[in-house]
């Protein structure tokens, strides 16, 4: 590998998930807001991270706080704050009980009260509270019935918003007359505001009647309480929200352009939605940096070409990988030959796939150095085994678990 | 369809098919050569168009020319050329005696004398001359064995090389001591000058040696003959050959930049050598779509972001397409209500798979315009039925055979 490039991907990489780390977002979106005092519900699996740092930055503004988190997320206890554990990605009791906890925090604001609700990936199931004679397994029951039909993701949430207590704005709307501030670190691309943790403080899309309608299209059977549920609507605005997209795939983009320039390469953001195939978007990645070193466009060298998103990998193989290692290993095929170049990807959560990596790097010499030692890249991704040649390789990029999920970086640096 | 941009891309299509055409590219090669006493020898599916131009070009300068193309690819008859029709993609003995002729006039040549060799794709079965005591059916077999037992189109071509009298820089050999000048309409991306038409003007940078391991390897039986051929080394360099690239898909995107500019886009060449899934391609494209309208980078808008190369499709389903339809249908997916906002992908040779459209144009309604009429374009992309679905809605490029091929060029205008 080119050690001295690997040493800048190293610090891009750092420098990147910084920037995106639960704290140091909830405090970049709250150290501007007006102060006064303010109660704090946080979930998903960055809760207790967000939780520690609105703790930190309201001092003494803060009255009482609630955090909902996956279990063993807990870190220890936060002032003024009670932290509760619960099912993920399957909900279960402890979640329900602790979300109660929440819609009566909520029950007593008043007017010049303040909610900071903190946002992050896993919120769906960890915060759920259901409508009067609605079970837990009567709504897995449902899920299930639905994702066998074929029903898409949009028609699964349409479903979910109306059958919950705190999903689809409703959240936001218990906490009236009290104004809230959505602090939100985004797992998802595009950041879709009504997606994210099911949009417990966002205004709901979709209607009464859509969500009636794709019961009735997939023809699955629903109790009467669901009935009534459905028939409810969701609200369609809320005045009383202020929504902050504090750390989200595109700031990752922006925090590795500010480090890439400051090692002296010209970086530019070709897309912060990436979501195609692991291995073409390596090979597409391949082609811009043989178009980059035989005729310095579309990018005068140096230069970081950088994209952030999700692609998705199609197992074929019973291999070990994620999709940051297949991009990578798929990339060094097509950069074969060209100097001084390389490529790395890696999820900013620390996991890539089942693997202990959180992603791949390669460069223009790495297809040959594989030949040599033979070992076929082609074979590999074949069988889905990016983890091993890469591992093999001195190509992984490990890092543990970071704390913080706002998908997946992909760097090319040309010198 | 945005019909303004509409109307731009049909500009960039035609102008960037101008600029390579056989015709247009040898001129372009020939003009600025010195005068002098010239033959000249035109081989591939585009050799009646090149050496048209080449006559025209050279007036009394020609001596004598030889053309060797397809069936039913002759025009007409060029003064003082003769011209023959052959086998292609498989060579019959009609190639074979057409290039008997080739020889004919080689062993002619004097150090005084030039050949001029124009070469385009299907060179390599047109341009035939089997070694003493090896058949065409010889070499059939051969192929068909080490195709079946998993040799590489690298080691294909190392074999090939060994087996002929023309190929591997045997014809520059051949024509010593005169010198050639090679022009070159370059139908492989990358432009790999010793594998187009298997380089019977370029130094061959495979050896007897390796020919012999390759056989070895695959364990396929050979006749003494072939053993003999595959011993005699090819040249490894060629004291008497310039070579002239002058059509290739890297000035169809020159090309297309050109045109663009001119209607009031900043142009940039993505790639040149664009070698992914075609539907990954497309939603590659639609993610920087979106980046571009959402955040104004990679590029600022007007814009015009191009990309050359030769997608793959591996088919699934049973519909109708191509490459460049499927391309253009994934990203109409990833465009959805981005506005001023278009792309297209053609193949330059006017055709695009099995279908008689060179390929298709989306814009940011497309996905929607399509919903509103029941139709889906996941589902469509599932059934590789690109084609049906843009008849539909308008969005086919039609161009019929431009008599050129220098691969795929696809285009996203924002603006």
């Amino acid at each position: 590998m080119h050690t001295a490039m690997q040493a800048d991907a190293y610090k891009i990489i750092h420098h990147a998930v910084q920037a995106v780390l639960p704290g140091a977002a909830v405090k970049n979106a709250l150290q501007t807001i007006e102060r006064k005092p303010s109660y704090v519900v946080a979930i998903g699996k960055a809760a207790w991270k967000m939780a520690a740092a609105a703790a930190e930055v309201l001092g003494d503004d803060l009255i009482e706080g609630i955090v909902i988190t996956k279990y063993h997320h807990s870190e220890g206890p936060i002032r003024k704050m009670t932290i509760y554990e619960a099912g993920h990605p399957v909900p279960d009791a402890n979640g329900l009980a602790a979300t109660e906890q929440a819609l009566r925090l909520a029950d007593k604001l008043r007017a010049e009260d303040r909610m900071i609700f903190l946002v992050s990936g896993g919120g769906s199931a960890l915060f759920e509270a259901l409508p009067d004679g609605v079970t837990l397994d009567d709504l897995m029951k449902l899920t299930k019935k639905l994702l066998s039909s074929g029903a898409s993701i949009t028609e699964m949430n349409a479903i979910r918003k109306h059958i919950s207590k705190v999903k689809g704005g409703r959240f936001a709307l218990r906490c009236m007359p009290a104004k809230v501030i959505n602090v939100i670190l985004s797992d998802i691309i595009g950041d879709p505001l009504d997606a994210i943790a099911s949009g417990p403080a966002y205004p709901d899309a979709s209607t009464s009647e859509d969500a009636s309608k794709i019961v009735r299209r997939y023809g699955v059977e629903i109790t009467p309480e669901m009935e009534k549920s459905l028939a409810m609507e969701t609200p369609k605005t809320l005045s009383n929200i202020t929504t902050c997209v504090t750390g989200n795939v595109q700031l990752l983009c922006e925090s590795a352009k500010e480090m890439a320039r400051g090692l002296g390469y010209m970086p530019v953001v070709l897309t912060a939605t990436l979501d195609c195939e692991a291995r073409e978007a390596g090979a597409f990645f391949a082609a811009i940096a043989r178009q980059i070193r035989a005729k310095g466009e579309p990018f005068a060298t140096p230069c970081a070409v950088i994209a952030g998103g999700e692609t998705v990998v199609h197992l074929k193989g019973s291999g070990k990988g994620g999709r940051n290692q297949e991009l990578a290993l798929a990339a060094a095929k097509g950069m074969d030959g060209l100097e001084n170049t390389l490529l790395f990807s890696f999820g900013s959560d620390g996991t890539d796939g089942p693997t202990d990596a959180a992603g791949g790097m390669v460069d223009g010499n790495f297809y040959a150095a594989c030949a040599e030692k033979g070992l076929s890249v082609e074979d590999t991704l074949e069988n889905n085994d990016a983890y091993h040649l890469l591992k093999e390789m001195g190509g992984l990029i490990v890092s543990g678990p970071t704390g913080t999920n706002v998908n997946d970086l992909t760097v090319l640096l040309v010198r």
